[in-house]
């Protein structure tokens, strides 16, 4: 039991973190999602901490390298499920999680993925009403 | 970290099993989840046991538990990710997990619950096109 479970669902990843994470299973745990996320094309990675008690620098470090390599793979990272206790001890150890979402519970990270992705191509929209007026 | 947590997606209510289970941890999952159906209304229960490499009696009992608690309270139990070692062993040991439906993974799973419900709300239809023929 030393691999942590990447689950897909829709277009999006989910990890659900459960077990005490080792230097190896954190090394592991990233390396199944790099590969999850070229095999199936996903656009988000859903992070679930509901059933840790606290973050240290060790576990933020490895949902910062997650949310880095995941951004270059072009998915978005979400960390869902933080418990009140933990967000004090991030702030209160100076821990701000750079570079990572994070919402509520799962189905709001959801959301957040998908509102992000119609964001993203809304952008490179080639014809926006604004912009091109037709003339009646 | 001795509470696996149920996340809700939808209508279904996801549990992803990853440690150990003792007696206690299996109790506190098992309230947990009737706790959960009936707050949310949700009407499937999906079990992901990807990371087990084994499943004993004692697993097996808990599964089909979890099974009939979530059918009284009319949800639909769908355990996935079994490993084909796991399935194999099962046999092996007499362990039929009778009562229980399986998937390959989370998204087939997500799929029998919803036809499932279809089949459902399609038996209590008022009005069927074969029963009652519209004159033309």
């Amino acid at each position: 039991m030393d691999r942590v479970p990447v689950l897909k669902i829709g277009d999006v990843l989910l990890v659900s973190i459960q077990v005490d994470m080792s230097d190896q299973t954190a090394v592991t745990l990233q390396d199944d999602l790099a590969d999850r996320i070229v095999a199936t094309g996903c656009h988000g990675v859903i992070i679930d901490i509901t059933a840790l008690d606290i973050v240290d620098s060790f576990i933020g470090r490895m949902l910062s390298t997650i949310a880095s390599i995941s951004k270059v793979l072009d998915a978005e990272t979400v960390v869902v499920g933080m418990r009140p206790a933990v967000a004090i001890t991030l702030v209160e150890l100076g821990l701000s999680l750079n570079g990572i979402r994070t919402a509520l519970n799962v189905e709001r990270g959801m959301d957040l993925i998908a509102a992000s992705r119609d964001d993203d191509f809304g952008a490179y929209e080639p014809e926006s009403p604004d912009a091109e007026p037709v003339a009646s």
